[in-house]
């Protein structure tokens, strides 16, 4: 399951409630692309804001809604029971399996990081993704800290940060990861610009959020890397630029916030306060990229 | 209500629940010795960890064992909604003010910062404390954006973080604060080690922990600073060097949480895993700076 192109939608959401047909339509069209698993409630999905009912539901609605194609829901929270409990509903959901991101209040030290996935994992019966995202947990994971937790019992997968431009630099960081996990983890890359390098380092998943949303193109990329054609692999990724330029000047979510919206998929607003959309100036521009590249909701 | 010694219980939590006896006494303890006002839930009292019904039954708990002193109480969540909850149960539990911090998952922007205190003041009947803490909420208040805040309704004082040891930089930081802020807006400074610093620098308030556990000696070193006797509390302070070296290497909540069982006044575990307590070394070491310095449970 934790292999080839991974998408995460969006949650849309306002201050009520989550828009559920919105979200079905946008789970059953990745399934229709034919991604290889959907990420249910990642960062992009807003897990963090949403309540353990509204997680719970929207689970569910993810697994109908995916016919068949493997869901991962994430189960993340500030406190250790809350994601046993989380666990717990995601399974009954039906999650094909689980991501984990140490999120944090206080600081944690590595100890209580281990711990957490310690105690977790214990408690799983389908497998796990350790989720490392720094710019949202503030957690630096060690490679030496991800070796031992990807000994536990259920770790199947780890979603690493984006990896470095440069190709010597990103395989190395590969494969120093991959020295320290056991064979039967795989080893996927976020940050959608750095999908094709990540794959082309020797990754074998890409959790990507633009995947979320436009599945066709991002698989046309996917396809290339995981058949050896770096080259062409890259020269799709860069005939992207328009929207990763975007990604790094607005963020990766609010620009498929405001994506989804331009396209019809979401209404407006669509994010969870206090994040705010885009305003019209950088609206404009989304639009404009989606249709210089044309990203349409087909 | 935002001056001189707010003092910031620990909340002692199992797995279970909280330990409501024991958060009263450490509350009843703080009114007895005569602590200006009582910060409830704050991040020593482990508020982001407590679910809503928690934090309710615990506001209830502090307003009663306070007996008359005013509680602050700390309503910061990563959703603008349930912030608006949470203020909601405050107030109905007799909070005579709240404590704000801006709770992140996404890294958020000033306009969303502004936003939420925006949202959130617009709808509140009592003063709200802004509560800047990078540490745990990775927000950066720029000067000017404390400034915007600072003019929303309600807003009564900000929590800073510890200012600098040195004193003309300390009071360069609080001078450039004050003249940004309404004249009736206090401030005042956290980061116990820095808590005279602040004082003496002009902070109207000091927000401490571990004035939370030990108010009587806390209380010394703020009334002497207070009085214009900056030496004087220095010279407290400096005494307490070997606690406040084990708040830098431990983190001060660690180090409270071992000393409040150590002295009896919570169980052991007291903190929500994935938080840890000190290991048995690290206990030995706090139990001895106790001693030394004639910390006890009185």
């Amino acid at each position: 399951m934790f292999r080839g192109l991974s998408a995460f939608p969006l949650t849309p959401t306002d201050e009520h409630d989550i828009d559920h047909r919105a979200y079905a339509t946008l789970v059953s069209r990745l399934a229709a692309a034919g991604v290889d698993s959907v990420g249910a409630l990642g960062s992009t999905g807003g897990y963090a804001y949403l309540s353990r009912e509204q997680r719970a539901r929207a689970a569910r609605t993810a697994v109908e809604a995916a016919a068949g194609v493997p869901v991962i829901v994430s189960i993340g929270a500030l406190r250790t029971s809350q994601v046993l409990e989380l666990a717990e509903d995601a399974q009954k959901a039906g999650a094909a399996g689980v991501l984990l991101a140490a999120m944090t209040y206080q600081p944690l030290t590595d100890e209580e990081v281990f711990g957490l996935y310690e105690d977790v994992t214990r408690e799983l019966s389908v497998p796990l993704c350790v989720y490392d995202n720094p710019r949202t947990t503030k957690v630096r994971f060690s490679t030496e800290l991800h070796g031992r937790i990807a000994r536990l019992p259920h770790v199947g997968s780890i979603k690493i940060p984006a990896v470095s431009d440069d190709p010597g630099e990103a395989r190395a960081r590969v494969d120093a990861l991959r020295a320290v996990v056991p064979e039967t983890v795989t080893i996927g890359v976020s940050g959608d610009w750095a999908g094709v390098r990540g794959l082309n380092a020797g990754c074998d998943v890409w959790y990507s959020a633009v995947g979320g949303l436009f599945p066709r193109a991002t698989l046309a990329l996917a396809r290339a890397a995981q058949a050896g054609d770096a080259a062409k692999a890259d020269a799709l990724s860069d005939e992207l630029a328009p929207l990763w330029d975007l990604f790094t000047r607005y963020g990766g979510l609010r620009v498929l916030s405001a994506a989804a919206s331009q396209l019809g998929l979401a209404a407006e607003p669509n994010l969870p306060r206090p994040l705010l959309g885009l305003d019209e100036a950088a609206r404009s521009e989304v639009a404009d990229v989606l249709d210089l590249l044309r990203l349409t909701a087909d």
